[in-house]
């Protein structure tokens, strides 16, 4: 009987049963002291789901997963960073060649292998540092090893992001787990940014799919950092059924617990990383209700949150909430701007800057120490609906400025 | 008969035949230092036309402007600065009243009055600095006026933007002349930022109309600051007919003099626009060709001018070609992008960083010096077509940062 609390556990991709993972240092970063090579392998064959970038531009690597697995199939993820693979010469032949070389590592199949690629866009990639590298990988496999992979797949992130989550299917303890990394360049697009999700529930690969796409939508996809939606963004779930529940193959209540779960470990990752934008130092989080139905709300809270001149304001503490209004009026689709209501709020309260798209009287100074916060919450109410949807983002900062002025990614 | 040079010359919007301009500071800005209302008059009744932002959040002077214009007819632009009158109580019966105001004190109908603000959102606008200023503003009046009125429209501009050209239709000699405030909240769509634009040419209103709509969208649609579409935006443009050339009422060659003198006018000013925008240091252009068609050459140029990673790498004099391409993969539209060759250059010479979507060996030093001088060009060729199109903006710095960090706008 499904049905259950929903609870956070560690061990990120490593908490579901019978998966691995382990990350090192191959030499693609150019030292030795920085992890670039990540691999998670299951015990068995999984279902395999996975969304891409919307960008025309795409990296060499999206074209070889894509294939790989068409037929809903996988066992292996290796992912490198410090080069993304793109726009670089012979990228598909040497993404092909890494599958080989990890499948051979590990005893298994080419075609079942995902393989991804995050860094700096147009360099040449080598296959030399894989051929020592996988080995290497292979041989520290543990089912302890999350956290080196979460590290091992980082370029400008400041911290990994890593989470999971359990809950019970039929009875069975279920896990879902996943890392993610992002930065720079994140304005997910019909994909994400690189995160990758284990879980030991049983549910065929069609199923799983569809529960991806949609997910993605009110997770990833309602993030932004930057506004530039990456060459190489992707998400990829593998399913490896050791969990031992009747196999999820359709609607019911099976489904909306795993629905339910992923969303947690999704929309956790999906905050981790706008949290962590280059040089942000608050997150925020924009909540619409009232919208003419949910997708719509979507697209005014990411308009809001993706506003350069919003997220300045973030950054200076500073209540603007006409900025606010003028991202939500040129936020996609036909609507009413008449009877805006603007909150802001954070840990250290809430204050209320504008009703029916007027300014409501405030304390500057209150205004100003709530959004002196790291976590602020800008909610808006359009009075015409009972649509509703979230996004989160970060503040514009200098270092935002100073990190990409001078890195080379 | 019509074609000839067209030169660029003295005057601003007081360049063509009968027109008279001014510039006040009535207390809107707190100060008697700033000027913050401005007059454009025309002699004897024009042709009007004007764009509008396409923000559903719009200024309420932007409501009475489109009423009273709905005839096709105008005889002066009232406009202050500092204030928006945006998202404040009474907006349109205060833009009402400056209207009836204005035309009081020139002897004309509230109905022929252009009216327009710029400033901030969300604060209350009062009448009665307008009581006494606009009367100042009359007494003011002159053919010399307009670097008054192009300094009294400006916010956070740097520079005031002027700008005039002379040629002939007919034999006769023709002035179009025009002034524009921009800086941040810069990305016109459907319409443009604050830009008045007069001319002593004699056309029909409907005409103009035409004319205008296609001249923004490869002027004034083209820019970008920061992707913020303001909720102000609007492109006036009055035709007094006193050059007294055969009125222009359909296409043919006095048409096709006027269209190229219009667009080097508002090209001008589209550039210094994006030149100024908040903290730049350096103009971007992005010039686009081998697109299949000019419409999605024009997206492309848009797309990679817009982007915030883009922009912060030309901050740092960084060839980074990789952004550029990543931001040609999301601009609208599908098209390939497997064959793109990337130049930049600037007064100090041209660097080739890619071709054939790979990387092209350049110096770094070399890049580095092109692309540390103040107007960068980047030279895009899609190779599928011959579409072309161009855009302008700017590169992101702290100092953008640091005005919107504390800036009340």
């Amino acid at each position: 009987m499904a049905g259950s609390d929903i609870k956070y556990t560690d061990g990120g991709v490593c908490a579901p049963n019978g998966f691995r993972a382990a990350g090192t240092a191959c030499g693609i970063k150019g030292t030795k002291e920085k992890k670039d090579l990540a691999l998670i392998v299951s015990d068995v064959m999984c279902s395999a789901a996975a969304v891409y970038t919307t960008n025309k531009v795409k990296g060499a690597p999206l074209k070889v997963t894509k294939d790989n697995i068409a037929d809903g199939r996988a066992i292996a993820i290796i992912c490198n960073s410090g080069n993304a693979n793109t726009c670089a010469p012979n990228g598909e032949a040497l993404a092909g060649k890494t599958c080989e070389l990890t499948a051979e590592s590990l005893g298994v199949k080419a075609q079942d292998i995902v393989v991804c690629s995050t860094g700096v866009i147009g360099q040449e990639l080598s296959i030399e540092p894989f051929r020592e590298g996988i080995p290497e990988l292979t041989a520290g496999l543990s089912y302890e090893g999350s956290a080196e992979a979460a590290e091992a797949i980082m370029t400008t992130d400041t911290v990994p992001k890593e989470v999971a989550v359990e809950f019970t299917i039929d009875g069975r303890l279920c896990r879902i787990g996943g890392i993610a990394k992002g930065s720079g360049m994140i304005n997910p697009n019909m994909a994400t940014m690189l995160s990758f999700i284990t879980t030991d529930v049983c549910i065929s690969p069609d199923v799983l799919d569809r529960v991806l796409k949609e997910d993605v939508k009110t997770s990833y996809n309602q993030i932004c950092v930057d506004g530039d939606t990456s060459t190489n963004d992707m998400t990829v779930i593998l399913a490896n059924g050791m969990a031992g529940n009747d196999i999820i193959d359709g609607d019911g209540e099976a489904l909306d617990v795993f629905r339910r779960a992923l969303s947690q470990v999704t929309v956790y990752l999906a905050k981790r990383l706008a949290r962590d934008g280059e040089g942000a130092t608050k997150l925020i989080e924009c909540r619409v209700k009232g919208a003419a139905d949910d997708e719509q709300a979507r697209a005014i809270s990411k308009s809001v949150i993706a506003s350069d001149l919003l997220k300045a304001a973030m950054f200076g503490a500073d209540a603007n909430w006409g900025r606010v209004l003028c991202a939500i009026g040129y936020a996609p689709g036909e609507f009413s701007t008449e009877n805006v209501d603007v909150d802001m709020s954070s840990s250290a309260g809430t204050v209320e800057v504008c009703r029916g798209s007027r300014h409501k009287e405030y304390s500057e100074e209150e205004a100003s120490k709530i959004l002196s916060e790291e976590e602020i919450i800008i909610s808006v109410d359009m009075h015409q609906g009972s649509g509703s949807g979230v996004a989160w983002g970060c503040d514009l900062t200098y270092d935002y400025v100073k990190i990409n002025g001078d890195y080379r990614s």
